[in-house]
């Protein structure tokens, strides 16, 4: 399928060592005036999305960021206030910096507030990208905790019954630790793909399988990969159509809105310049509801009675979420990243420019 | 479509008061040994669910819960026993009785966490069905706070890449209060279609679209409407094909087992038998985050630009999470509930059966 082919391919690929790739993708940051404790937060979150296979949040974006910043798109460096805050929740304005920075801070919190009190939620505006959304959920594992994170975006998708782009693709992460198994890892967009994957399609030359995505003038399905932003198209909620349920991924977009554009006041998707992004962040304290180990050994039942789902015809298992992801961070860990030729040149060649070591 | 052909047609229906509806409901109920308290709970969710259209969950299902009792499915007179408890959560069980009394007081202290501390969060074992989903966050608007329920169920849907029933049709309901706006009611099942639409089309004698249900067997669509819970077929999750997203369908699914099943101890679909179900119930306290009449505001302005997206060829217009079932609510607010006339006489029957007075 066509996903499967949207990884970049062997005799394209410069295989990268992951820390080299951290200490680079920081040093960009700081040479264009990113404090450092910053830099290495940002260059943090992107190498873990290169190492769970999710390139399109990964280093791909260096010298995109850096462009944000030329242009003060982003405020560099940014200042992070806590506008308003109780024992459990807290909004945090992010300065109209690197939405990472204030993503990682918010989740940091939200964890310390579970620990204290048992929930913690905290929401974040005047934020941009804060790139991969599992990045935050996960924070919480280690916690023995679960962890949530939704995030809007500027419009993307239409409304079920409806012609052009109302909300934005409004992911929702969630993550929960298992003991044996796999953690739990959901990061998904509310439409039924993230625009990332037409982005790669596009790149790949690829056709998009109908119900990705629509024309803004009659919702006729899109199936060559358009360009990015346009106003002509639109991508389709998550189920399609009515029938099918699409009322339901456009609702789950709609929640995002509220969780993170109107909790936090930073604004729905419809209301947001370009690039611009809130976000809304739970910690849910497991032990005060039964005992950590107990809920662990129950995931691990529960993960190993979906793993022994006999495969339907052309598939030959049952995955559950976040095993694709950790299986490439497996066998990444052992061979190294594989990034795109150009994408290393594009990289190196801004480092230079800005007069920052070269690393990889 | 489909759904709009299963409402209760003009010819076979009998108005109903809906307050002697709801008396007649908690009568029959409490002359099979229901406390009062008890009884008025269920019946004033049963027949909320009648007045918002959602018939599947409304006062059809009265004598198939007497049957419950009579089995000893449940427990009545149930004892609820709140097993541990901190400021922001608490586990109750539910001592094997009516969800919805369960789900009633969990969502209550949700709400009264929420006021003291800014988050409350309740999970609740050994329930049964907590009835439409939407009632619990629902409760919250009345006093200017978000609200959300899961709940799981024994096995419907099937993984996506696998077949046979793993993880329930486990509905997601959100709701926040707007100002001059209806409230924002979501609530869904994360299977294409909740089971109870298959139900529903077998009695109408209606053929299913293809992506609601597959065979065990290879996974084939069904078309003909099955019997219910029938091993040879499965709901599709919600999103349907790998290619179109049903992973994420599969991943709500499960993440509902998680808060619902796992965090209360009480089990995933898998684990529960016929007709058991645990449930999450969480309350924001808005106001820790913005004021609630700036929240309420933004919220009227998020729908009104919703609403005001063109409408795509085959449509009227866009609607809102919540609005089709606000419309009827207004509608049988003035007219009184529509009941098939085989239901009427069925409780009437039910009622003489039991000694209970006869109110509709």
């Amino acid at each position: 399928m066509v996903q499967d082919k949207m990884r970049v391919r062997a005799e394209d690929a410069v295989i990268v060592d992951a820390s080299a790739l951290r200490e680079q993708v920081a040093a960009v940051f700081v040479a264009r005036g990113t404090p450092e404790e910053h830099a290495r937060i940002v260059a943090e979150i992107l190498v873990t999305a290169d190492f769970r296979g999710v390139d399109s949040h990964g280093a791909l974006n260096t010298v995109r960021y850096v462009t944000d910043i030329d242009t003060g798109n982003y405020t560099v460096p940014q200042t992070l206030e806590v506008v308003s805050e109780t024992p459990s929740t807290a909004v945090i304005d992010n300065g109209n910096g690197f939405g990472f920075v204030g993503a990682h801070r918010a989740m940091s919190m939200a964890i310390e507030k579970a620990r204290e009190v048992g929930i913690g939620m905290v929401t974040l505006r005047r934020g941009h990208h804060i790139g991969m959304a599992a990045y935050y959920p996960m924070m919480a594992l280690e916690h023995d905790m679960i962890g949530m994170c939704v995030t809007n975006s500027t419009p993307h998708m239409r409304p079920v019954g409806g012609l052009g782009a109302r909300v934005g693709t409004n992911p929702i992460a969630f993550a929960a630790p298992a003991g044996r198994e796999r953690a739990f890892v959901l990061d998904m967009a509310t439409t039924t793909v993230a625009n990332g994957k037409i982005r790669v399609a596009q790149r790949l030359g690829l056709p998009l399988p109908e119900g990705w995505a629509a024309t803004t003038e009659d919702g006729t399905p899109v199936t060559e990969p358009p360009e990015k932003s346009a106003d002509w198209w639109t991508l389709e909620p998550l189920g399609g159509s009515l029938v099918l349920g699409g009322h339901k991924g456009y609702g789950l977009g709609v929640m995002v809105d509220i969780l993170a554009g109107l909790l936090s006041g930073g604004g729905f998707s419809r209301e947001l310049p370009t690039g611009h992004n809130q976000a809304w962040f739970m910690a849910i304290d497991i032990a005060r509801f039964r005992p950590v180990e107990e809920f662990k050994a129950h995931m691990d039942a529960m993960i190993a009675d979906l793993h022994s789902t006999p495969a339907a015809p052309g598939s030959d298992r049952v995955l559950v979420a976040g095993d694709p992801e950790a299986e490439v961070l497996e066998r990444r860990s052992r061979e190294g990243i594989p990034l795109q030729r150009s994408l290393v040149e594009e990289i190196r060649a801004k480092a230079q420019e800005l007069g920052a070591p070269v690393l990889i």
